[in-house]
């Protein structure tokens, strides 16, 4: 039997910082990431793919913002907003891998599904509100919009100034139609899946899914997938090869092996920035605390060569 | 067994022209629209569920030409357009369904799909420009627009004067993870999928899939699956309880049943709106010429009693 792994995509493996943002760019950094799945298909993996928005769903609120000040078009909500990125990202990894495997002569089907993910409304999480999103604001603005539009907005201390919105990363708690997620995938099929972190949702005292206002971590939302699906190993494919002790220090240095109380001792030293690399690490965590063999850290370019890449298990293995 | 129908749901049962187009008013407009499909739920038939997108990628490519003037965030192309209103549409469809069904007691998961649809791009449907989208401009900036982004205009003679961008509707040859569609819904999920037509796609001399700036026509992709999936009956779901001869003129008359000959003469004789019932009657045609037993065209609060709406076969049968 295939061995089955959840592979997370960072937002910006198909959407560059550095880049404008066009189609053909997006088209083209997709591919090429997309291209180096074929190294582990070959190795007889069977794939569910998640991926990141950050970039997308930036674009797409500031579109919504211009959309009302030019032509008056109400803004959507962030659930719809994320949504909407599901479906743009979602058809072109499905498109590009399509020709990915093509291109290798691989004989596998992709399909691609719109993923809500219910979030614990009752928790910490959900009253701290740590993600900024949408654009800066001047203050005068962000007063206007607290009323009218109930955003709560935080100064921007660090970033050049300004004030931008600011909404929970709930715990996601369960992602829905994960049995059939699975049932594709053991049927051969490459299956897409919460995107974006998955849309938030709560279900309410009468059972009805409701809405929510905020931004699921996509690599919690995917190691969440990952352990609900029973997969074997999961992937979180970022911008970097390896995990770094001291990254950016003179003392930096390779964390190739991590055992998962290293990686415990390590978050809590403050090893890892909160907004990059340390959700990564709680996620990998969390898939080998809930059965999962091995998390995976890496660059999607590292993938052919597997002496790459940082690995996290219970028990540091080699 | 179950029969199978497919039910093509208007862009406007979710967003209504007369209305600014908040969430709370598709909310609402798609909630009073779904409740009806209960009906045929309690009457023992497996849904398929497509959707029209309309007003939502009309406000889209809006949103999308006001950041680029506000913003300089380039715009996306007409497919991404499109996926982006799969995901917003599909996920409100799909969570919405979900509080529909436990308000009524059925218990039925919903699975929604991210749908390409590859087009017939050598056919003639590919080289006429017939599909009025986005935003009306003056005609200098329409010429600007033509040669900065190579898009095509024709000037508006009926609705106001101003220039507006077309694009093909090309038709609609095979519908991608049909299978898939079938399979699920056979195992008793209700699927919703080619949403908005359907992202359109080609296929090139190489075997990959290639987009395209087109808007596939809703009711010819639903009648196209309809068809690939074997269903049963083919619904079309709009804003009239029936189809009329006549229609709006001294001696209107409802065509409650309608021969597949019958409706082929109304055709020709210009019984029916291009924009309007026109497309529809072709899709219900085409569903009945390719072994569909029924397609009917009403309102979906029609579906209760069953005697209401237009229904077209073979053989008029009453």
């Amino acid at each position: 039997m295939n061995k089955l792994a959840v592979i997370a995509l960072g937002g910006n493996a198909l959407q560059r910082d550095n880049q404008r943002g066009t189609i053909e760019e997006q088209e083209k950094n997709t591919f090429r990431t997309l291209e180096n799945l074929v190294f582990l298909l070959k190795d007889g993996y069977d794939l569910v793919i998640t991926h990141g928005n950050g970039p997308q769903v930036g674009d797409l609120l500031q579109r919504n913002d211009a959309g009302e000040q030019v032509y008056g078009i109400p803004q959507m909500p962030l659930d719809i907003c994320v949504a909407g990125t599901q479906g743009e990202i979602g058809y072109m990894i499905e498109r590009i891998l399509r020709n990915a495997l093509t291109k290798h002569g691989i004989n596998k089907n992709v399909v691609s599904l719109i993923s809500q993910v219910v979030v614990d409304r009752k928790g910490k999480s959900f009253r701290e509100l740590v993600k900024r999103v949408g654009r800066t604001y001047s203050e005068d603005v962000a007063r206007k919009l607290e009323k009218e539009k109930k955003w709560v907005f935080k100064e921007e201390i660090k970033s050049g100034g300004g004030f931008r919105r600011v909404v929970p990363s709930p715990q996601p708690i369960d992602i829905l139609n994960s049995r059939i997620i699975k049932d594709l995938v053991s049927a051969g099929n490459i299956v897409l899946a919460a995107g974006g972190g998955g849309i938030p949702v709560y279900i309410d005292a009468k059972g009805n899914y409701r809405p929510v206002e905020a931004v699921i971590d996509k690599d919690m939302a995917s190691a969440l997938l990952a352990v609900t699906i029973q997969a074997d190993e999961f992937y979180i494919l970022t911008d970097v090869p390896y995990v770094y002790l001291n990254y950016k220090k003179p003392d930096q240095q390779i964390a190739e092996f991590i055992s998962r109380d290293e990686a415990l001792r390590y978050l809590k030293m403050g090893m890892f920035s909160e907004g990059s690399m340390a959700p990564k690490m709680k996620a990998a965590i969390y898939f080998v605390e809930h059965g999962g063999s091995s998390s995976v850290i890496t660059e999607a370019t590292k993938l052919e060569n597997k002496k790459y890449g940082s690995r996290i298990t219970m028990d540091k293995k080699r």
